[in-house]
Order: structure tokens, then C-alpha cells, then sequence
């Protein structure tokens, strides 16, 4: 067995829901690759790694939300990598791209490796993928899509009381797009953004439409 | 409590899931009742009775697929009823229409009442809501987006070896719309049908882009 596939066989033990599964790994791959093309200067072993074992801490973070899955996948990464033939500096090179990889954490990357996962973890946020994956992962939660004002109107999700998809939506998916570290990042998000925005407003003129009447009761 | 109040306190205790909530409920009364003023001979009673209780055989079926939640749904309704207060005909009208409300089905609707219930449902998998709660369904049952061929290029749902996202739409969503029983369904079935194909379209487009390289492996 080669070692990067050493590295695959452990992120597939690790990966635990639709929204975080083998399939977004080799998305996130396939955008870091794109992006370090248009970059200099890029490990592209540490890189590949990173992307690799980036969500590897989701199942502990699930368990406990307290627990930050990027500080949690980055330790459990170095002590793998370690523990199974990598050098130390290696091994704390990728540990540190998983780190800041969050979107929601005061920690931002910094390395060229690191700020590219960052931006290719993010394009799989971006467009219908960005939208399907949410759903998934509000699914996995059990939250609503939408919540209502107190005279049964529909809210657009930036006044929403829960952590409904419409907020998702208004407070991560819709400002992603001006938080790119690289130009290519910005650029392929760019090119999805208006499917994301075009399905939000379906679904919220959907909903709104079925909550007009206010004889209904249900 | 009035009469209504009592079916929906019921209908809440029975719903389990983001998919089939009580917002679904909602809509789908909603629906119904937009479509029941554009039909004749309508018993507005056996209809709301019936739209609320449609989806409370869900948790049997979760538990045992094997379960058909429309049969099971009928039969705690019609219990439910009886035990309740109501008259026996009043319960056995509205367990009907329950039974017959399923797509997937050898048992179609004939009452008007049934049909206009079966329409109402449908609708609200139809357009970008359909998307969302098929979404939120598959995450529910952990199933993948997509699947890939042999050479690991992304099938577009009609050859899909397993049950994902993309074969739901191709099997489902897609031919909802030419199965409506009343004109006026159909009509706002119609409506919502591009919001669903765009995001399909849309979702297989940027899926595509990320599996077109051969060399990633993961």
C-alpha cells in the first residue's frame, strides 16, 4: 500500500455523515489542486495531506459541540501521521493547515498550504454543492428550514430565533464569497454563487407563499 | 380545546423528522385548501382532518421499512378519531384519503378529497422545497449525493448504483409533475418545476468539475 493511500484508508475510517464523506474530501482535493497550480511555492504532500484528513475530527465535535472538529482533527493528523512513519515536521505542517482551516474560528491560515484547504474547503460550501451540503448537515441536527414571526409570516433568516437553513444561509453561505485567501478560490466561487443565491430565493418565495393565509392553524 | 386543535396536538406528537414536520403540515394544508376552492363537492373537514394526520405513520416506517407509513398512518388515524370523539364514518373518510396519499403506491386516490390531499403532498416535493426535504431525507437515511462509474466520473442520477440525491431526482422529483389529479395542482406544480431542474442541473455541473481529473484518487 502506497502512503497516500495509507492516508485515504484512515480518512475513510474517520468520516461520519453525508455532509462531511469521502466524496467532499475529493472535492476539496480536486479545488486545493486547481488552486496550488495558480499558486508558488506549495508542498504539495503537505497539501494533499491536509486535504486528506481535514474533517477527521467531525465525529468528536458531533459527540461533544464543544469540541472544535479543526484543533481536534489537527492533533488526531500529527499523532497518525507520527505514529505511522511520517517525520515530525511533516506531520505538524499538515496538523497546522487542519487547524485553521474553520470557517467560524479566530484562527486564520497562514502558510500558502493552509490557505489554500482553507479556500478549497470553502468552494464546497459555494453553489447548489454548498446549499445541498448544508441541508444535509441541518438534517443531521434536526433544525428547521425556515422559522416564523410571531403572525405566521415566514422570515428571510436574519431575524430567525433558530438555527434554521434560511439563517444559515444569510449569515455563512452568503458572505463566504469576499473571504477568499486566493485569487483562483475567489474566482471558481465566484462562478457559483448565483445558483446558491437563485435557490434561497426559491425556496424562501415557496415557503412564504404557503404561509400567506392566516386562517390555517398547522 | 377545540375539535382542530386537538388533531394538531396529535399530529405534533407523531412528527419526527425535518423532512415531515410540522411546517410540512403546514404547507401541505395550505396547498389543499388552495386547491379545494377550485374543486366541487369538497368536505373541508375530512380534508384538513386528513392533511394534518397524513404523516403520522412516519416513525413506523423509520423504524421498519418494511412498514408502508400511508397504511400504518391511516389506521392510528382512524383509532385516533374513533377514540376521540368522532363518528366512525367521519374516521374512515379521513383514514382513506391517508391511505391513498402515497407516490409510491399501488393504491390510488378516488375520493376527492384523497386526490386533492395526494396533489397537496406532492407539491411540496416539487420546486426548490422538494429539493430541500429530499435533501434533508437522504441525510436522515445517510445516503450520498451522487455516484461514481468505474472511471470515477459523476453519474447523473439514472444509472446510479446506489440510492442518492441525484437518482431520487431523476426517479421522483422529476416525473412528479405530470402526475397531478386535479388541473390546479398541476398548474402550481408547473410553476416550481424550474427552481428543481436548475438545481439539479446546477448541482451535477459543479459535482462534474471536481471528478474530471483522474489523478487525485481520493
Amino acid at each position: 500500500m502506497s502512503v497516500t493511500d495509507a492516508i485515504e484508508e484512515y480518512m475513510r475510517d474517520c468520516m461520519c455523515d453525508s455532509a462531511h464523506d469521502t466524496q467532499h474530501v475529493a472535492r476539496v482535493l480536486h479545488y486545493a489542486m486547481d488552486i496550488a497550480g495558480h499558486e508558488q511555492g506549495v508542498d504539495p504532500a503537505v497539501l494533499r495531506a491536509a486535504c486528506l484528513l481535514h474533517d477527521i475530527g467531525r465525529a468528536e465535535q458531533y459527540a461533544d459541540p464543544r469540541v472544535d472538529h479543526a484543533a481536534c482533527g489537527a492533533e488526531k493528523a500529527r499523532r497518525w501521521l507520527e505514529g505511522n512513519g511520517w517525520g515530525a515536521d511533516f506531520a505538524e505542517a499538515v496538523a497546522e493547515c487542519i487547524r485553521t482551516h474553520r470557517f467560524r474560528s479566530g484562527c486564520p491560515p497562514r502558510g500558502i498550504e493552509a490557505k489554500i484547504l482553507f479556500d478549497a474547503d470553502k468552494l464546497d460550501v459555494c453553489g447548489a454543492m454548498g446549499i445541498a451540503r448544508t441541508l444535509l448537515y441541518k438534517a443531521h441536527l434536526g433544525l428547521p428550514l425556515y422559522s416564523l414571526d410571531e403572525n405566521g409570516a415566514v422570515l428571510d433568516g436574519r431575524l430567525d430565533p433558530e438555527d434554521t437553513f434560511l439563517r444559515e444561509y444569510r449569515f455563512k453561505l452568503e458572505k463566504l464569497y469576499d473571504r477568499f485567501y486566493t485569487r483562483r478560490g475567489e474566482e471558481l466561487a465566484q462562478g457559483r454563487r448565483a445558483a446558491a443565491w437563485n435557490f434561497y430565493q426559491a425556496l424562501l418565495c415557496e415557503a412564504r407563499e404557503c404561509h400567506s393565509m392566516s386562517d390555517e392553524g398547522a
